[in-house]
């Protein structure tokens, strides 16, 4: 006879309280260690005030039995193309390091998507650097088409 | 002896009766003529509207002695990653059949780029079609790193 640990996973907008968790796994990667600063800096908070006080941004956790454990950024685009088409863009997805390998990711971004259709967006895009092999696959897997160069330009 | 005939060159905010000199832009091109409707269709005129009241989008025209004939949309992106910083997102870079090869595009970049410095952007990020290796020359020369895949999953 089994026992069966039921999760409870649930996906909503971040709170204020939620900002160290959330800059914590930004900076708990290769690319991030180098570029992120103390969680509790103040800069973060008033980014997420920034980020909350617009409708069109969406900051959101993955909580697994009231604990952080994943976050993306979705910003809803405006644009002419496409007869006027909003676009969803995810940035900044991440999965804590304890959490990894249990399909979380998948699960984010398949709800991500999700939420895009439900809104009406014509389409979801990202960019994911070219040194995460790994994340390449599971975006291909996930039905994306790496059709598109990101380019970027540090102006720090 | 020369004449010089010297062209008048601004980068403006887009204006309602320029939209339909930017939509015929965007049609004009090999991935835009499949996707884009009459340049008169009051879908764009609502599109522009809606990222005409968002702060944090500018769609910008070149207009050259009287004549739109260029087009980007920039988007300023809030995050919470390195320490908060504001992102410059270009989108939709346009520039008329008639007035290619002269530079303009060229100049519209680095006045995005300037203006995105100016405004305290960390970075400026964009993404090139792969079916457009002209394009990516020209970016890598503007001193753009072309560090990542981007990835579309198209909704329609």
């Amino acid at each position: 006879m089994e026992s069966h640990y039921v999760l409870s996973l649930i996906f909503r907008r971040a709170r204020k309280e939620d900002v160290p968790a959330i800059v914590a796994m930004l900076a708990d990667d290769h690319l991030g260690a180098g570029r992120e600063g103390d969680p509790g800096d103040e800069r973060y908070l008033a980014a997420f005030e920034h980020i909350d006080a617009n409708p069109r941004d969406e900051l959101i956790v993955a909580e697994q039995d009231g604990k952080v454990v994943g976050t993306m950024q979705l910003t809803y685009l405006a644009g002419l193309s496409r007869l006027g088409a909003e676009r969803c863009q995810i940035e900044a997805v991440r999965v804590a390091a304890a959490t990894r390998g249990q399909g979380l990711g998948g699960k984010m971004i398949t709800w991500a998507v999700d939420r895009a259709r439900a809104r009406g967006c014509a389409m979801v895009q990202l960019t994911s650097d070219r040194s995460r092999p790994e994340a390449h696959r599971f975006y291909d897997t996930l039905g994306f088409t790496a059709s598109h160069v990101g380019y970027k330009l540090n102006l720090g």
